[in-house]
């Protein structure tokens, strides 16, 4: 599986070049990871720089585009991408991000004549850490377009998170937990340092010492990120400790809503008062399995509301005429128009963020990776319903359907993330972008990162003070008591001589 | 001593009304305090905000400004702040910020008219918590213009702070320390908590049980603040968690120089190539004592700079011809003038920050308060160095300033630090007033805070988790040892009775 995923990206060299401008070296993750990138890609490029992407030859997601961009593609000896997210989903395993052959797969690309071009910097997704370790190697300022690390979640790799508030992902929990949710957080901990310290860690210890020359973990190289530009803000994740080199540009792939096809205009137009619904569960997995189409089906037919469905299987027998099946939607089109009631989703990022930019309201099927805790994050917020792959029936998506729909707290409380998010000082967008240029300004941005981390994590929480003070405080006391015993016993002697 | 901080602000009732617009409660902190909370009341005037300012009516600095803000001002019984200042310079004690008498002042105000107000915001200055128990009582969302509370600095009261490489105020350790220098730092953090526990708490506690009916603490109401606005930022500060409703807005007060008069702009231009020196310890206390100020001039006198010299004691005798006395002098235009070569600063936040705004390196020497922590900040950036009182005479102020004006680094430094913090999205100021209006907008800014502040502090850091763990374990160890000494036993007693 790792060799799968690690290998979304590949290796050719073709050049376009733009006026005096910086040179930034992309190292993006394939899948819906690169169409944040893009936009980034594309903000950078509009303001001059020169932008060199590499990619896996194959790439579905990566196409090529000389005008935007230039490739270093990397070998493509994968199987196909579609394939792994069909088996992947029926497997239905939870995944261990991480890395393995990243490591020749890099050397591959050091190799090359990288070093020669003379790059400002390198932007990379740390989902994988191929880019991080090709920063270093370049000896490169680099920004983190991050949400996800090898080991989970990129702030336990740079913040405070006290598990007493912080959830670990995957726990399904929240920022409030009871004694007993407590105590289930705090055994998933564990598992994020089994992955950083034996699943992941020891590829690149080993890769550190042959290609750096220096004992060196991949959390300690991700931490000298100059900085981190986080796919989140504070309206869609819970509240916690930060840092100063962190950027939260969530919801940066958002905007205003376009206006539709004219058969799609006239399709939703045609709900009159009721309203549509749109259905998509990403662009990993085309459908569910065929009962559970056939029963979502029926209960869209039952629904005074139109609805739009991306759905690439078999048409369903139990299909409504109110129903309309798509290969592909214009989604934030469809989620910015004034007719829109509900968005049954997958739960990945970009579509959450999307559905909170626009305040629509949300039925969440959460699939696999970070959908349920997306999810649940404005599920939290009173602003979604959650229905589980193992609990959806028609039952129970018709009843979770009809509360989104018909109980006016889920589109009230949607809305009002809307207005958060809206009300920010800069667009997400021209933040991430002013940070990345700030750190080609200033060649790194060191000032905004704390040197703690190159303590031992003993020093880091202070253990080995506390046990310090704690052996001079016993060692006192041993004395005082050693003393008293030795006056009271020659006390006792005394008497002892006196009384004989 | 107390009594005197706290009162700095006090009681009467004018009104000014602006156009349909927010209303705005502020509870500023006399002194150096006011020259930035005025800022933020001048941009929030001129966004059509009507400001209501708390007032001692005796305030020097405070003045009252019918076209800007109305007051409503507090009784009058205090001493004169300034024979406060001098007396405090002599006795030379380390102050512990508290409060004490804030709860009879704070109940006058509180049977005036301000509930009837309807004010849409509180913004105070926590270093004096006033305005803090104020918003609760008045029920308001409230921003802090914050730097100290009254247990020491503002982070330490909503950031984890790990005391392995968070310096604790006042004892002159960078963010990183050698092992016995986290020993002291650990040894240090106690008296905040002491502060926090039984110096100021106990106050509070009475306060909240009398008027608000709950128990609360200090500490626990200044985390319900829905803005820190904090000033300072990590070009100036050591780089530290912090959380998401915290705003930096350091060097917020600093601007753009404007052309001196004429008599100084004629007496620095006499300076030729060798340029000017000023030298100013604040408005807090007027001059040095007498022997270190003939010292001092006599150190000038022996310079081919021109020397502008805030000074209001005697003239003393040493003076030079290079060096103007001044009693008031336009700090931030001469920062700004191309011929400056350094600053000789007592280490204010005000001063330091414009001096890093302008690039013009500072040789420190500290009075009070965080003026150590200050210029150890940009001492640590090579951009100052520092001469503490006890060390000052003639001999190691020429040597320093010497070194100041000959070594090119410090300036280099400084000019890197003035790049850095210049270098932003948006004017901090700017930011401020987008953030106060942001909680106004939307009634407060909950969801960037965390409720953790709620937990009992043995919860936030899972030690009862931790406990129950553990406890589970040694039971478990226990049971399986019993075990195997039964079935031991068991098969011991069978040998014994075929042996037997």
């Amino acid at each position: 599986l790792f060799e799968l995923i690690i290998n979304f990206c590949s290796v050719c060299l073709y050049k376009t070049k733009t006026c005096e401008s910086s040179k930034i070296l992309i190292y993006p993750l394939d899948g819906s990871h690169w169409v944040n990138m893009k936009l980034l890609v594309e903000a950078l490029h509009s303001k001059g720089h020169e932008i060199t992407v590499i990619r896996q030859s194959s790439s579905f997601f990566i196409k090529e585009d000389p005008s935007l961009y230039s490739i270093i593609p990397v070998n493509d000896d994968i199987e196909d991408l579609k394939e792994f997210y069909d088996e992947y989903l029926e497997k239905h395993i939870q995944i261990q991000r991480g890395q393995s052959s990243t490591l020749t797969f890099l050397k591959m690309q050091m190799d090359f004549l990288l070093q020669d071009e003379q790059y400002d910097l390198v932007l990379t997704d740390p989902a994988l850490t191929g880019g991080v370790l090709l920063a270093h190697y370049l000896n490169l300022p680099f920004v983190l377009n991050a949400r996800w690390i090898s080991s989970g979640e990129g702030h336990f790799a740079i913040a405070p998170s006290p598990l007493s508030y912080i959830p670990v992902p995957g726990t399904g929990l929240t920022d409030k937990m009871t004694f007993t949710q407590r105590v289930k957080n705090f055994l998933f901990y564990p598992i994020i340092l089994f992955q950083e310290f034996f699943l992941v860690g020891p590829h690149y210890k080993a890769f550190c010492k042959k290609y750096f020359d220096k004992d060196c973990d991949i959390v300690s190289l991700l931490q000298e990120a100059d900085i981190w530009l986080m796919r989140l803000d504070f309206v869609f994740d819970f509240p916690r400790p930060t840092m100063p080199n962190v950027v939260y540009m969530g919801g940066f792939q958002c905007k205003p809503s376009k206006p539709l096809p004219q058969d799609l205009e006239t399709f939703v137009q045609s709900s009159g008062e009721h309203g549509f619904i749109i259905m998509s569960l990403g662009t990993a997995v085309d459908s569910l399995p065929a009962d559970l189409v056939q029963e979502i089906a029926a209960v869209f037919s039952k629904l005074p509301q139109k609805v739009i469905w991306r759905h690439l299987g078999a048409k369903p027998s139990t299909l409504g005429n109110n129903t309309l099946l798509v290969d592909w939607m214009p989604q934030n089109d469809l989620l910015g128009h004034p007719k829109i009631k509900a968005f049954v989703a997958h739960g990945g990022t970009n579509g959450v963020q999307e559905a909170i930019y626009h305040g629509v309201p949300v039925l969440g099927i959460p699939l696999f990776f970070d959908h349920f805790d997306n999810l649940l994050r404005i599920q939290a917020k009173g602003a979604a319903k959650i229905l589980e792959l193992s609990q959806l029936n028609g039952q129970t998506f018709e009843q979770m359907i009809l509360e989104i729909l018909n109980d006016e707290s889920y589109r009230m409380n949607m809305q009002r993330l809307s207005r958060l998010h809206r009300d920010q000082p800069m667009k997400p967008l021209d933040t991430a972008v002013f940070w990345i240029e700030y750190v080609m300004r200033h060649k790194g941005a060191p000032h905004l990162r704390t040197k703690s981390y190159r303590m031992p994590w003993y020093s880091y929480h202070s253990l080995d003070v506390i046990l310090f003070l704690f052996s001079i405080a016993a060692v006192t006391v041993f004395m005082i008591v050693a003393f008293i015993r030795y006056v009271c016993c020659r006390a006792c002697c005394k008497r002892k001589v006196k009384s004989q």
